[in-house]
């Protein structure tokens, strides 16, 4: 089968790769339609990971049933499914809690696992034409009768909508409260398709980049062109001094200050800033335990400078992590089905897989216009 | 009246100041019976704050009411009272929501009041005869008939006990899950004695002070003697590798780690460790915006290098800040007057007001078997 | 002053009274520009409670403070105000958790106060042209600069806008969820469209007035005009057989089944049929624990036939009472200034006081049109 | 094997039956070693549900694996293993939030599965020598190494110990809270022991039994040896008229007036009496949506004259239902393995399986010292 491999930093190409398969029992093989390239494959396809070469890429991955194992029940062939990116057992401690991101089983030693992922697991990514899927009762979301008409919609629930759900969510917001987002890229902007959902009485997007600004608008979010000092002073002001009842940075480790250098610490500190005492802050953005290639000497061990003093004395609190991403697709997709919820609306390029590598080139330059690229195998 | 007063760093003495009197008409006015010394109070002790000279110590007050204002309604003269070491106004957005240690009124221009503290308002200090304390009705717990047998215990509701509970809370503990609380302090041993009586079924307390570990283990904690990554090893270890369900921060930004020197980091980043992946980190131990008299320049401005990358990786959470006393004073309450909570255990020493400069020396200096000092005006 | 005076079942008049003033140290006196009819005025206004003769009607107020008592701190004169219906202390155990419809104090004996209510303590209606407001710190919410304008919509804060808020809470509903709604008067309205900013995936409210649900279907909800078991099967084909992830009750007692016959139970035991094993049903609408003029000898004794059996074999909770207006019209109020909630929109019909009688029986009646009716004293 | 076989209304013998087998690949086989009595039985065994004749009883059920499906991957041969007497998927709406008492697979058209159980699924009972269980992955807790030592401990994993802790989570129990259980049983028992564990300040346990109140107060309760009325006038003095901040329900339908006549509203009428305006009831005894056999008509469809008027004056709620057993049993076998809990403390038979027709008779006639019966196959 055709798959996006990677290569090395800023390389990845398409190859012909031995077919995917059912290898245990409750396995089920999905025949890929969409899957999108996102953020977080930046950072391994920067090589800023150990992502290793020769791995398929892919964690954002909708499909067709072609095959399941003799231990799968729930799961037939045919249906339109959509997988979390989060693999999960289903009985480990951390899945019967709902805690998916951080499955004990299928990433053994560590706690959470996703398909072609760098520290997550062995398991291959969907940027290919087939998907073994493992745990596959528990692994796969059935969509509804309209999967094909709004497929460029579903297809977010295996990561970034629920992901800027999460971020709402850990960050405690609560409808009728204002929010700060740090970060207009995909999740950013699912993080405020989110608030507004809820009824978040003001939504702030923070970022530089003014076309991913114009996005945030039109979702309904109060767009604030700025950074650092700058954005905390903004959103003081746009909250008559009090500060935002809660945040979310949904940036990550590679965040740059207005200098354009990376500063780690940037979105933290600010959130803290610009969060009201009490406030929670909610972080989905990626920080890595190591980053041997960052320039300060803290960033390298996975530090940051951070603000503690004053999160303290201001009783905030910040909720982290991975989204649970099976803690939410359901009511997601009925929001998406009854019309209330359209993440695929910020999707910018559609994308054959022998696209792909110039897709992951102009997303990894935040060429303007390039938002969310989706491949179609 | 008599009083204890700040006089500079290491320097408190007994003076005779203007009597505390009713000066609103929501006030009243509580003879002191017991006061105690606090590890916060060491901070402004040994001037690591910006406590001004001649204010008047003591946040931790029980005492009889002998006045009230004429907007006073449910404390009467004659009651025994012991005051939340906040100062709450009961109707702000943060009182009206239980978030009492960040009142908006009491303290104008920040969000949190109490007695004789550093930047907490302009409130006078309980190590004294006499005490005004506003908002009468909400800022008094009424005690019960037997206030004066178990007074020691009693006034521990005014700050360390709900304290110690404050971090279980904050943590997230459960009952039939293990907690690691670094440091035992009084707050420390307050949340071991709280997660005890919680029903966990593994408590560590972490120190290097044996004495204070020797009240840890009577509590029916498991005393863990080390520091830093030798204190992490032995909690994986006691938790078969998993590391605890969450952890407690009780010592605050002037931590010193295994060498004897003060490292703001060590305790959070050592909590990242042996936490599981998932568990949350509560924290009650004082940490400030600013701190001059730290030596690292970080450190100075209240930062900290902080494991963020561990921490987002595991997708802990933290919560942080001052305990909202009155939101667990009345069943704290209830467990002392059941017998089923015994915090004035801890006590070593009862001093007159003219003995205080000598408690708060030895208190400072963790001389052997200081473990918590009351006062009896 | 001016004021509408109960004088017996369906007999209501406009009377002198005496001025209301301040009586206490804490209180503020306010004069009052507009003022609402409740669907709950009128179980008073037909004399099925206790409401004695010659009491003043009216707990849903909102004026402008023209003078306050000398242990006042917050509220000033000049300063519009809108009061929750119900009266709080703000220092009983229930009131500093935020259960204010249950205050201990400013009804003694029993649990929950109210201005103008059948066994909810002394405090006068506000159906009048000046209303005495007890701790007025507490029990008023000052509003923004848009008071005036938005006047219409601010006054629903004081009652039907919170209680409809407090229904979706009460049966736990989370955005992307299903709810059905019984009722569709104020209350029923208003939890409708607080469903609708909540981001509910549908909101069915079943009603038999064809004008009421044509105002349901204008605010974003699925109308369904049935009762009993026919709404109860509408309601399951609406989600295929699935029942409602939660479901309200905003009906009350004197709810009447399809043959117009009262019957307490009729909504109550629809909702266990219509919600899903596990959903939770919150209930708003007024039950009461005697009522001399039911039919039953069950409903005069406050009972009903519950189907307990099929509740608890489905594992459904129920969540009941008056609303803690205060947790939550601080974020309404945001709603409303951000222009993200227009709970006014129902209004129907402005009367002076001399009118009000006239409005009492239209509104009584459940006269075509008559939705919502508000008082310009 | 042999078996435990219903036979008719109180009739149960042991007879010979096929083996249980592996079925599909996702099954274990388990040699049952320790399977007990429950309460719940007793409701078939009377004859008073749809239970089939010759269905295996037993849902309480401890084991060794003896074969596993080649699609469990966990669960290995020689595991000590404890079930949940619910049978969850794992993978459905409600089991993926920890909802397993609601499985929506195991039991298709309803919601909840167990093991030989009426109206909950095909599955056999394991009052036999052999089990098969179903998703053996998700529905086996492996027990530690001092399985054998405690196997009447941990075989109380299985339903109530767990149940009786649900009891106490329903009602909204926190640490320093009073409590009233109804129901001296083995699950009103064992919600007093979670209760204490959990650190309640006053845990009271309701029965007319004298030789079970005996038990509750050896678990460190204060019996109340009464019914009705006057159980609750005792209450409410044991709490200075206060009502206890929450209650238990442990009895379930069948439950007698002081008459000794059936009186399905019994104890939930004492409940809303008995507890505190807003609190929380929890309620784990078994209720059925009919019940041909009962006197009254309105019981026989599973209603009951429920004083709805008052629980809603009260605000209080009710939460209800089968105890998803998989959300608490890691935790208290930690609390079991940890030496703080002790639930086969309330053992008072241990049979083999020919003598399980005599401890079912006497279980049933609540015959004095009858407490928990087991069954060694």
């Amino acid at each position: 089968m055709k798959a996006i491999v990677y290569n090395g930093p800023f390389d990845v190409s398409v190859k012909n790769v031995p077919d995917a398969k059912i290898e245990r029992a409750t396995d089920a093989l999905i025949r890929i339609t969409t899957t999108n390239i996102c953020g977080s494959d930046l950072h391994m396809y920067e090589g800023r990971t150990s992502f290793e070469q020769g791995r398929i890429f892919g964690h954002e991955n909708l499909g067709e049933v072609i095959e399941v194992g003799n231990g799968v029940e729930r799961i037939k062939v045919g249906d339109r499914v959509c997988m979390p990116f989060n693999v999960g057992c289903g009985f480990c401690e951390n899945c019967e809690r709902g805690l998916t991101g951080f499955c004990l089983t299928a990433n053994p030693g560590s706690a959470g696992a996703a398909y072609g992922f760098a520290e997550m697991g062995p398991w291959d990514g969907g940027q290919a034409e087939l998907l073994r899927v493992p745990f596959a009762d528990f692994n796969c979301l059935v969509l509804p009768e309209d999967a094909f008409d709004k497929e460029e919609d579903y297809v977010m629930l295996s990561d970034i909508f629920p992901t800027g759900w999460h971020a709402t969510e850990l960050a405690g917001l609560r409808a009728g409260e204002s929010v700060a987002i740090y970060g207009a890229g995909p999740v950013g902007l699912m993080a405020a398709h989110s608030a507004v959902i809820k009824g978040a009485s003001q939504v702030f997007v923070i970022d530089t980049h003014s076309d991913r600004l114009a996005l945030a608008e039109k979702l309904g979010a109060t767009p604030v062109n700025a950074a650092g000092d700058e954005a905390v002073q903004k959103i003081l002001e746009l909250t008559d001094g009090r500060g935002t009842d809660c945040g979310c940075e949904c940036v990550g480790y590679q965040c740059c200050n207005k200098h354009g250098h990376e500063d780690n610490s940037a979105t933290m500190n600010s959130l803290v800033a610009s969060t009201k005492a009490t406030g929670g802050i909610g972080v989905v953005g990626v920080f890595v335990p190591q980053d041997p290639g960052a320039k300060s000497s803290l960033a390298q061990e996975g530090k940051m400078p951070f603000d503690f003093g004053s999160f303290w004395f201001k009783g905030q609190s910040i909720r982290t992590g991975q989204a649970n991403v099976k803690a939410y697709n359901r009511q997601l997709a009925r929001l998406i089905h009854q019309g209330k919820a359209s993440p695929g609306q910020i999707v910018s390029h559609r994308l054959s897989l022998a696209e792909a590598p110039e897709g992951y080139s102009n997303f990894d330059k935040r060429a303007p216009g390039w938002t969310k690229v989706i491949l179609k195998p």
